[in-house]
C-alpha cells in the first residue's frame, strides 16, 4: 500500500510525521510518501531512511494553518502539503492520505479534491473513543450539520463496516444517540431515523443515551454531527478536568504524594486509556479514498498507529464494501 | 414561603422527602406540604415533626412511576402526589413544587397543570453541573426538542437571572454551545441564534465548545434540549466510568489499597464534586410557579438543598424578574 502523509500538519510537525512514517514503513511494509518542505523533512530522516526505497518525499512548499478558513485555504494554497497529498490519492498515485493538520481544511479538501463514494450524500468524520468495555465510534462527530435521516442510515452502515473490518468487532452493536431509550423519544431527526436504521441488516440496538456510551452500550454511535461533536468534546473535556483536579489532589501533602507514587504505574495506564490522543486517527468515511485525520497533538507513535488504521482499511477493502452496501441500499430504496 | 414536596417521587421516597422536608423547615423556616400517602409519610415523621406547624401533610393516593407515559399519567392520575402538588401551586396554596419523581411527568405536569409565564414559549429544564472553576447551568437539558432561535434567547435570559440571583454569580458569562468558537460555525439553529443572543443585555461571550464547559468557560450554557441532554449525560457518564475504573485500579494490590486509604479523604471530597446527585435540583424555568426537579437518587440532604434553591428563587423574586425581562424583550422585538 502507498500512503501519503502530510508532513507539515499537527503540533509536532514535521518530526512526528517523519518518525511515525519511518516506523510504519518498517513495521507494516507500506510505501510512505511524506508531503511537505523537503529540507524540513530531511532534517528528521536518518541516513538509513534516506536510502530506504519505501520512504519517499513529495515536494509541497506551502502550509495550511489551523486558523485559516478551510475552503479558501484549499482553493488558494495549491502547493500546500494538504492539497498535494490529497491530489496523490485523487490521481491514484497513493491509496490513502493521513494528516494531523487543520480538521476543517482536511474535511473541505477531501470533499473538494477527492470527492465522495458514489451514493454517499454526506461523508462523516468518525473518531473512536474508549469505553469501559472497549471502544465506540461516534459517527458523525462534526463533518456535517443538520443531517437528514438518510445520512444517519449511511453513517450506520459505514460505521458498522469499519468497526467490524478494522477494529475486528464481530457484529458491532449500532445505537442511535438520543435523549432516552424509549422509541418515541427525541427530536424530529431521531424520530424519523429510527425506523430507517431498524430496516438495515445491522445489529441495531435502538436508542442509546449519552451516559451509556462510555459505559460501553454500543460500538457504533450514530448521530448528527452537532450532537456527536458535543458528545465527543464533552467527554474529552470532563476526562481532562477530572485528571487535572486529581493531580492537584495528589500534590496536596507528603502523604498524598507518596500515595500517588505507589499508584503511579496503574494511574499512568489508566490515564492513557482516557487519553484521546492515543487513539490517533479518525477516518473520514464516505470519501472515495482512504482518509485518516490524526489528532493535532499526535506524536510519532500516533502517526504510526494511524498508518496502521489506513492499512487495515486498505487490506480489508472497506471502501469497496461500503460502496457495495450503499448501492444495495439504493436498490432497496427504489423498491 | 410555602413549598409542596412530592413525598412519593424518587428512589428513596418517601423517607428522603420527609426527612429532607423536616430539615428544610428547621433550617430555612419554610412551610412544607408533604404530598402523598398519609400513612407512608407519617412512618417517617418523628413525634416532634408531627407537632410542628411548619410541617403539613396533603393527601394524595396515587403514584406516577418512571415508566409511565407522562402526559397520560398526568391526565389520568388526578389523585397522584405529582398532580396534587402541582395543583397546590396553581391554586396559589403553595409558592413552589419540588419532586424527585418521573422527569417526564414533572415536565408535562408543570406545563399542563401550572402553565407558562406570559411571553415564554418554551420553559427549559436547567440542571447545574460542576466545573473546574465553579458551576455551569445547562439550559435547556431536554425539556424541548427542535428549539427555535427565539427559545434560545429566552433560555439565556432565564439562565442568567438564575445564576445571578440564586447562585450569587455577578454578571454570569453566557455561552452558546457550539462545535467551534468561530462565529460562522454550527448548525442552522446556532447560526441564527448568535446575533439574537448578542443583542441581549447579558454577558454573552459567544460560542463555547463542549470541552470548555467543564473547564469553566461560562456559567450559563445555552443550547437546544437535544444537545444539552447529550452534554449533560455524556459528562455524567464519563465521570461515572472514570470513577468506576479508578476504584478497580485501587483494588489491584495491597500497595494500591494502602495508597487508596492514604488518599481516602481527598478522593471522597473530589468524587463528591463530580457526583451529579449532589447538585440535586434542576429548576424548570419559564413555568408560572417555582418548579424544582430533584435528581431521582436524591437523599434527604439533596431534598433539603433543593428546598433552599426554591427559597432563593422565591426570596429573590426570580419569576417576577424573568417575566419583566421577557416582556421587555417582546417590546424590543416589536420596535
Amino acid at each position: 500500500m502507498r500512503i501519503a502523509i502530510d508532513a507539515m500538519g499537527g503540533d509536532n510537525a514535521p518530526r512526528a510525521a517523519v518518525e511515525g512514517a519511518i516506523q510504519a514503513a518498517g513495521e507494516y511494509g507500506v510505501q510512505v510518501y511524506l508531503v511537505g518542505l523537503r529540507s524540513e523533512i530531511e532534517r528528521y530522516l536518518g541516513e538509513a531512511a534516506k536510502g530506504d526505497s519505501r520512504i519517499n518525499i513529495v515536494d509541497a512548499n506551502e502550509i495550511i494553518n489551523n486558523d485559516e478558513a478551510p475552503v479558501s485555504a484549499i482553493k488558494q494554497k495549491k502547493d500546500s502539503s494538504m492539497v498535494v497529498g490529497l491530489k496523490l490519492v485523487k490521481e491514484g498515485k497513493c491509496d490513502a492520505f493521513l494528516s494531523a493538520g487543520s480538521t476543517g481544511a482536511f474535511l473541505a479538501g477531501s470533499l473538494l479534491k477527492v470527492g465522495r463514494i458514489k451514493g454517499i450524500d454526506r461523508p462523516a468524520l468518525a473518531p473512536i473513543i474508549p469505553t469501559a468495555k472497549g471502544f465506540c465510534m461516534i459517527i458523525d462527530a462534526g463533518a456535517n450539520m443538520d443531517s437528514k435521516p438518510k445520512n444517519l442510515q449511511q453513517f450506520a452502515i459505514m460505521g458498522s463496516i469499519y468497526m467490524e473490518k478494522v477494529m475486528g468487532i464481530k457484529n458491532p452493536r449500532v445505537g442511535l444517540l438520543n435523549i432516552g431509550a424509549e422509541e418515541h423519544k427525541g427530536n424530529e431527526l431521531t424520530k424519523q431515523s429510527i425506523e430507517l436504521l431498524r430496516a438495515l441488516d445491522l445489529n441495531f440496538i435502538g436508542n442509546v443515551e449519552a451516559r451509556d456510551i462510555t459505559e460501553g452500550a454500543c460500538e457504533v454511535c450514530v448521530t448528527d454531527g452537532f450532537a456527536g461533536n458535543v458528545l465527543l468534546k464533552g467527554v474529552e473535556g470532563v476526562a481532562m478536568t477530572i485528571f487535572k483536579l486529581l493531580k492537584e489532589e495528589f500534590m496536596k501533602s507528603a502523604v498524598t504524594k507518596l500515595a500517588a507514587l505507589m499508584l503511579k504505574k496503574g494511574l499512568k495506564a489508566f490515564k492513557k486509556k482516557f487519553d484521546y490522543t492515543e487513539y490517533g486517527g479518525a477516518p473520514f468515511l464516505g470519501i472515495d479514498g482512504i482518509m485518516i485525520k490524526a489528532h493535532g497533538s499526535s506524536d510519532a507513535k500516533a502517526i504510526k498507529n494511524a498508518v496502521r488504521q489506513a492499512k487495515l482499511l486498505y487490506d480489508n477493502k472497506c471502501l469497496e464494501i461500503i460502496s457495495s452496501e450503499i448501492s444495495k441500499l439504493g436498490a432497496d430504496n427504489v423498491e
